[in-house]
């Protein structure tokens, strides 16, 4: 779906080359899972993305799957890899629930998480 | 969230011992998208799931992530492992809505992906 697609580029352009900028991207309802910690509203969830402890980040896309909800939300599923700094890239997989607001998509629900599994 | 972890044992456990059971999540309404090919109902949907060429599966829950909507549905994330057959494990991610029906909760969207990278 092309509205889910330019909106993941864009959101991940917008993380790469400067967080700072993402906070505009929710609104005070929105809410962040991030590796099970969870952050609401634009300035909690800006703060821990800009937070992140590393210099440089760089997503790359490897499927975007999307669904309209029955009310007419965005239901967005990410899969992609990402390189910070000089480590390895890692997997990871993100979820987005977009909203429209006065013309613009928003998002309301966002939950991240790297593909790794804890040995037990 | 408890009522999500137990929702996510309940289709797992569905999944792996009687697939033929689990149109009764899905309401008309419904959508799937497995690996990108989109399914709409509980029979189309539950058709899909049982035409998937394994004779044993088991699915390994690695986390599960949840999130109550605006709309008061349950956004989930669930990152796991499954085994089919001899085949070595494979890494999964699926998103789950779920709204209440009658005090019941049934899949809205299910979005399904292996984690795999094609190599361009």
């Amino acid at each position: 779906m092309e509205v889910a697609s330019h909106f993941v580029k864009h959101y991940y352009n917008l993380f790469d080359t400067d967080r700072t900028q993402l906070g505009g991207l929710y609104t005070n309802e929105s809410k962040l899972s991030f590796e099970g910690q969870e952050f609401q509203g634009p300035e909690a969830i800006c703060t821990k993305l800009v937070s992140l402890p590393f210099k440089t980040v760089a997503h790359h896309i490897t499927t975007v799957d999307c669904q309209i909800t029955i009310d007419n939300k965005l239901l967005i599923a990410v899969l992609g890899q990402l390189k910070t700094d000089d480590d390895p890239p890692h997997s990871f997989f993100q979820t987005f629930s977009l909203a429209d607001r006065n013309g613009s998509l928003v998002i309301m629900n966002d939950i991240f998480r790297l593909v790794i599994h804890h040995v037990a």
